[in-house]
């Protein structure tokens, strides 16, 4: 695996850690991943994105396509699934990478990271990292996925009003008082 | 507001177009938002990110802070409005920044588009981006928050496995199949 993207792999670590904090081997497989996904994605079709987990991958998937959490072409669905899927926007067919467990043997340090069989510190992180890199797609396996139409495109918030209860501006459609009035809110009350 | 972060206005446009797609209201608005809670931060402390909406906001918290989707120091907590908190990762203390419908008064395009009084279409783009330059912190409020024991810190995922239906690697407590395997999978059957 030479190249992630438009970057060859050491830019990539480099572009990582200004957006991510550290080139965390979460994010450099899944460069792998989104690259190769990208790759299986036919010239002109306008993608989305489905990231199945919220850990790292998201990322990368932000890094290197047009998708972002805050644009909504990317939505992360947690399955608790290191997986990715790039489909058209519209049809909603596409393709999905996964990392295939049958492939994983002779890559110890990648299996010893996934599966979570040493700690952190006990990881080599060079040689997981170099891994990484030498396996590329090797450990990877992709297949046709078809999105159900319920995740596919935008759903509109509808009216915008002020909440009775707080006074700031909430959707309508979320019901008599916006959803934190409704006990949502991830504060405590004073 | 002639700084918003590290950047100009017009550089932030750029980095906004780079990363989003295009330098879209919601971002600006956002960004200046995110720069106001930034400040409000004491320096030194290492903080986390909640955003209430996954509406655009997101993206300038991941433009403008450390906090990222991957890195799990942004957490997205729909409740349909326009607001964001950073808090001390460790102590859940911080400040949560909003727009403040009292402050609108006067900034009639900016209510327009946060209302939705007017579509896409009908809105004066130009005109919107330079109220919300103009306005800067001025429509917006804060508060001072603290985040409900819950929503600190990362939770793990535990001990990892193959699902024993489709075989790939996922968390074990998430039940004796994967969640994909049961039934919350994102693509049709074939």
């Amino acid at each position: 695996m030479d190249k992630i993207g438009r970057y060859t792999f050491q830019e990539y670590l480099k572009v990582v850690e200004d957006f991510h904090g550290n080139p965390s081997p979460g994010l450099v497989l899944g460069g792998i991943m989104v690259d190769y996904a990208i790759s299986e994605v036919p010239a002109g079709v306008l993608f989305d994105a489905i990231c199945e987990t919220p850990a790292c991958l998201p990322d990368a998937i932000q890094l290197l396509t047009p998708c972002t959490i805050g644009n909504g072409w990317l939505k992360v669905i947690d399955l608790g699934l290191f997986a990715l899927s790039l489909y058209d926007k519209y049809k909603g067919d596409g393709v999905r990478i996964f990392v295939d467990p049958e492939k994983l043997k002779g890559w110890d340090e990648i299996a010893n990271w996934l599966y979570k069989l040493k700690t952190k510190r006990e990881q080599d992180k060079d040689r997981l990292l170099a891994q990484m890199q030498q396996a590329g797609r090797a450990i990877l396996s992709k297949r046709r996925v078809q999105i159900k139409p319920q995740h596919l495109g935008k759903t509109s918030k509808g009216a915008i009003s002020d909440c009775p209860a707080c006074g700031e501006p909430y959707p309508k459609r979320d019901g008599a008082v916006c959803l934190a009035c409704q006990g949502e809110s991830p504060y405590i009350e004073k």
